[in-house]
């Protein structure tokens, strides 16, 4: 049979083979929590916007009234 | 023949890895749907801050000939 | 022994899994630098939204000055 005289036979292959997707799945893991922390950074800052967006139309107001006294 | 004669043939082995690839690819899958949802979530946002920035500026302005006048 | 004589033999079922793995781990690295530019992009768009803060904080000032002379 030709896998068992190969010079890198398939049983030494896969012990390679999952080594590699073992590091793989660690490298997505770690992306995953990356992605997570900006996910909840940018939930914070979608709030400090909203923050300003409200800050900058009260002082408009102010403006206007300011203005037309 | 070595491989066939393992308590858990190189075949077998090679259901569970390729399983686990299939998993692998739907997590990547996943993730990538992820990414691309943030990635507009920030887009938007910097369209917000970019219009905050004019609303500002513009007020800065009123501002200044509200103190000179 | 079972492998060798199979239509779709392990080494052969070993290469494809081997690509896989492989584009997977494209497909990864290409999410890792895409997640680094957003991730780039949200550090701009906090320093940004910081500046603006300042600005509006000081703006706020200048009309409580504007209403209370």
């Amino acid at each position: 049979p030709q896998q068992a005289d190969d010079a890198f036979p398939a049983t030494q292959q896969i012990v390679v083979l999952s080594e590699s997707l073992a590091a793989t799945q660690h490298q997505i893991q770690a992306l995953q929590e990356q992605y997570f922390d900006l996910f909840n950074n940018n939930k914070i800052l979608v709030n400090e916007v909203v923050s300003l967006q409200k800050m900058v139309k009260a002082q408009s107001q102010v403006s206007n009234e300011l203005i037309t006294h």
